[in-house]
């Protein structure tokens, strides 16, 4: 029976998305070749830019964050190019998946899943390449499915200097926590509007260097939709190749015009705070989170059940009782984790509803309970 | 300076959205994952089925209907493999250069702007291939264009009895007017969301044939976000393979609603009529239609301006004394016609609106004057 309640999305996207920009999105669309959308159109490239501290162009593509995964590797890697692929996890995996559908020769670093990707390994594997035949790295900063970030700066600057093109997954990151694309030289960082840009799902982007441009000019696969030069001589003209979603598009400008309201520096601290504070209050209940603090991403948290619930009865009270909804784990972790997704629209007194709602499934610690005594 | 007035979209997309619809989108987004999203999706893919009168699989894509078309020969055509390209205008050329971007020997059968595709000059080409080497043929069902709606069903007979695929691009048509996929064996068809769907863009289908599915088996394109075989596996699963546009599924549903409330039936007699209402009033205003009236689309109208007042001063008058916006020509008729678009959510009196606001910018033709007399 459906529920009258309020949903709570702690999922690792869709996320809570302000009654401010459903408003915009439920307005009636607009023309897509009129005056009025080219300045809107710009009004969220400008946006783009400005959060990801960047001069290089965003692409606005009417897609999910994989295809614009996909456009990163179809205009940059040919056939039988050498990739390198840092794989912590599902959407690591991904990255590489999308390189060898591309017919890349495609050799995987790998991190233990819920251990991050270790920067020395990445030099050493780079280092083996003496010919300079690794044409890209693929990076996830942010690994959904375990709840760890990498460490982007150090790994893009070993990426950069062996003079590789270095493809970042920012999809869960690019919002919550600070990519300075210009800064650390990333040469694609593809995102989508569903996660920490407060946005439903519908839109993917893709932030393209000059060194990247070079690579695109170069590149003999075969394409259309996805074909970055349409994007961006159509850009250059204020416009789209293709019909863009105009009414995401205009949600996009409202969000963006609350992440400045509200700062960069702010949204990143609100992350950290979020992330500290859930993970403060898990272990109060006697959890134990994935990641270790060093590694833990500002923006989704897996957690082991407690001995006595398990991951289903959790997930299930969860969204019962409470109409919370927590993601499980994924491929070898289904039902061994789960993830509460913290990114975009949430803050303090979220976390704390989460908690509250878990506290009620899983209880406290016996020595929880003695400490605090009576008042339990 | 921005006009308060209620705008109406008089071009080939978007269209008008019903409120129903906007108020559909404007709901918070659930997870993509759940139970009441998995039933969201089935909603929408029967109610796909029942307009199309199919059994094959429409695939939904988050991409506009160009990703459908590029997904259609990515998924089919084989590089080197020979594909005929029917040819009457703007779509049909960009369904020809999709092929050739996949690295297909395109043939164009062309047909001369503002006239239809000759199914007998279709079935000349087709016989002179006697090796059977043409693996596909593109047509596009409604050329937006210049306003010429195709033979489909005429054509889609001579290309299967010739055995090859008929890929159909019918963004325009479907929801309009009469597409049976199934009776007229037609192997891929293409359509978006915002048309005579009555959405926003943001949604591509493709309504996948057994033959064109063997074709997949055999296709050794690369591809990745637009590969069918994954999005029929997950359809199969009742989800997706990738982050949907839960909002727009959601609105689809609310628009096929809409549609099973009007009827099939009625719907196609109503794009007649608006057809030929806005045809009848046009030229009683002196102007000529582009297309004769044996092959005129239901969706859209392209018309020739009068001798005194020329395209750029008709849209540039409807815009800013009625905020009514119909489309210029495209590429070698830009500023030589303009196209009324009239699909989807538009009823009578909406064609009596645009005809009121052309009659006060192009005035009457002398002989007409006379005939009303005083009364003008």
């Amino acid at each position: 029976m459906p529920s009258i309640e309020r949903e709570f999305l702690m999922i690792p996207g869709p996320t809570p998305v302000p009654d401010r920009v459903l408003a915009a999105i439920a307005k009636h669309p607009l023309g897509h070749r009129s005056a009025d959308f080219s300045d809107i159109l710009m009004e969220a490239i400008d946006g783009l830019k400005w959060f990801g501290d960047t001069q290089n162009e965003p692409l606005i593509l009417a897609s999910s964050g994989t295809g614009g995964m996909d456009g990163a590797i179809a205009n940059t890697v040919n056939r039988g190019e050498k990739v390198l692929s840092l794989v912590c996890g599902v959407f690591g995996e991904r990255f590489a998946k999308i390189a060898e559908a591309y017919g890349a020769d495609v050799t995987r670093l790998k991190a233990e899943y819920g251990s991050p990707i270790d920067p020395e390994a990445v030099r050493e594997a780079l280092a083996k390449d003496t010919k300079k035949e690794i044409k890209a790295v693929t990076v996830t900063h942010n690994e959904t499915s375990t709840g760890v970030i990498n460490d982007l700066k150090t790994i893009a600057k070993i990426v950069k200097d062996h003079g590789a093109l270095i493809l970042v997954d920012a999809v869960t990151s690019f919002g919550a926590t600070p990519v300075p694309i210009d800064e650390w030289k990333l040469d694609i960082v593809v995102t989508g509007s569903q996660k920490a840009l407060m946005l439903p799902p519908g839109l993917g982007f893709a932030f393209v260097s000059d060194d990247a441009w070079k690579a695109v000019e170069k590149s003999t696969q075969p394409r259309f939709y996805f074909d970055f030069k349409k994007y961006l001589k159509s850009q250059k003209e204020r416009t789209t190749p293709f019909t863009p979603n105009v009414s995401f598009i205009l949600g996009l400008t409202e969000s963006i015009k609350m992440m400045k309201e509200e700062g960069k520096e702010n949204i990143f601290k609100r992350h950290v705070h979020l992330r500290d504070t859930l993970r403060k209050g898990v272990r109060e209940l006697g959890l134990k989170t994935v990641v270790d603090d060093a590694h833990a991403s500002p923006t989704i948290t897996s957690i082991w059940p407690s001995e006595s619930v398990d991951v289903p009865t959790i997930r299930k009270q969860l969204k019962e009782r409470f109409r919370i909804t927590v993601a499980d784990g994924q491929e070898e972790l289904k039902g061994k984790i789960f993830r509460m997704g913290h990114m975009g629209y949430v803050f303090e007194k979220d976390i704390g509803t989460a908690l509250y709602a878990l506290k009620q499934i899983v209880g406290q610690p016996a020595n929880a309970k003695e400490k605090t005594g009576a008042h339990v």
